[in-house]
């Protein structure tokens, strides 16, 4: 069996033994927005063909793949959802040599009625959780997601645009000019923009206050990137904390922003765990082993 | 007496009879992001050269003109202060025909210690501010000021970087594609953001939510950026309120600002009125007369 975690901007694909065990990885840049139209099956062929020629017969792929901009649309499924929920809602595309199919992403509303939406995070996570009871996930990037996980199924979640919200104002706003971004990680500047989250005033006031801090040279410039970091992450916590968690957090993701969200929530009090890096492996295994 | 406020991005110029009303004003877009260094007193010659001519002598001048990047640079005078306060620290800059000072900006500290700053919005808001006792003004931009000024001093004020996070937000995140920033005001979107940021949950949640109500179609373009801007300044409003205020709100600024601010803070429930628009004129007079 494959397994295929395929994002925006990345393409991870799993070979299993018969006992799932994980024995053949590939991490490739081939995510959904380098793909033509039409080119899914030619790409696929291209990261996993030799797998497929030594006799693999099934495929299954959760993620962006299955967005409007993917292999094909396959409709969210409404939460609370778990494994078995993932499996009966597959869909199968059409592709010669294998049985192909394609995974939801999933859905909820919060208690406003705002939608929010996962494609591939719901596989990470239920990969990664374990037993019985409640857990709480997050998942840091781009759109960070953090979720309340229960007896298996994914009950609700929420998605912050930290990553994003980054990028765009270290590099689009008067707080560009005044932090290196490609200065190494500062753990004293992420502190203090930990630290400053938790004060009142608000995100767009504590933004300025980077700005303001530089004027009086109370703000250095290799620190003024972590500090951003940490001041956004911070929001993130603070809102996430407010929903309500079941601690320890689960983190899932790689080391480089699972340590900084490690290092927020202790600002926090909040213990937290890391999941096993072969998460996506893991869901993808427990799904495809629930399919007919 | 000609009074000059020189920001970032324009120069707008006054010119007083002697009994302080205006009889002449220009409006250039000669800000000093436009200005070489050293080319400070030519740039003005351009633009009252004729009349200095006709034989205007003192010239008074407020905002970023007197920043690091600006004319000379003049210290940030800390809060509180008035009107007197700004007269005594100005400072007079060679020029050969006239009599040329400048003003400082204002800094104070929240009571964590982080600086505030400001040049020039503090002598709008002491043109803008009448009689006795407490007002609470807001001068929205790209860095939004919330000051409390009692008995004609500036007692403290925030800053919130909402105008410049609305450009790099909706310009350079997922959020761009869904939205046409071209699109006219529309009022309706921008309700449902100021109302969205009433509801738990934090900045960054809300805005993936509406990247997520678009996928939905319940958000449409045409109403998207008027949401992100309700969103945002929602969330200014609301942290700005935690601070407490002295209704009504005082509004100061261009007519397409203030009546989104006045929008927000009619949906918050507080009243709030508008300011002379001369108010930049009225505040340079108010210090001239207080010059030795």
């Amino acid at each position: 069996m494959l397994g295929i975690d395929w994002g925006t901007s990345s393409l991870r694909a799993y070979r299993f033994a018969p006992d799932g065990r994980v024995i053949g990885r590939r991490d490739t840049p081939r995510g959904i927005l380098t793909v033509a139209p039409g080119e899914f099956p030619d790409t696929l062929r291209a990261v996993v063909g030799d797998w497929i020629e030594d006799g693999e017969r099934r495929i299954l792929m959760c993620g962006m793949v299955g967005s409007r901009q993917g292999w094909q649309e396959v409709p969210y499924l409404p939460c609370p959802a778990g494994l078995d929920g993932l499996a009966a809602a597959a869909v199968a595309v059409p592709f010669p040599d294998a049985d192909v199919r394609l995974l939801p992403g999933l859905s909820c509303r919060d208690r406003h009625g705002v939608p929010e939406v996962m494609r591939g995070e719901e596989t990470q996570m239920l990969g990664a959780a374990m037993g019985d009871g409640e857990t709480t996930i997050c998942l840091p990037g781009s759109h960070s997601k953090w979720a309340r996980v229960q007896d298996g199924r994914v009950i609700d979640f929420t998605t912050h645009l930290t990553g994003e919200a980054f990028a765009a104002l270290s590099a689009h706003t008067i707080l560009a000019r005044m932090m290196n971004d490609r200065a190494p990680h500062h753990a004293g500047g992420f502190e203090r923009g930990v630290a400053r989250s938790r004060q009142g005033g608000g995100l767009l006031r504590h933004l300025f206050g980077l700005r303001a801090a530089a004027l009086f040279d109370e703000m250095q410039e290799e620190e003024a990137a972590s500090y951003l970091s940490g001041l956004l992450i911070g929001h993130e916590v603070a809102a996430a904390l407010e929903d309500g968690v079941a601690p320890p957090i689960l983190l899932i993701g790689a080391d480089r922003l699972t340590a900084r969200y490690g290092a927020a929530l202790a600002a926090f009090g909040i213990p937290h765990r890391k999941a096993d890096p072969d998460a996506a492996a893991h869901g993808l295994w427990r799904v495809a082993s629930r399919l007919a």
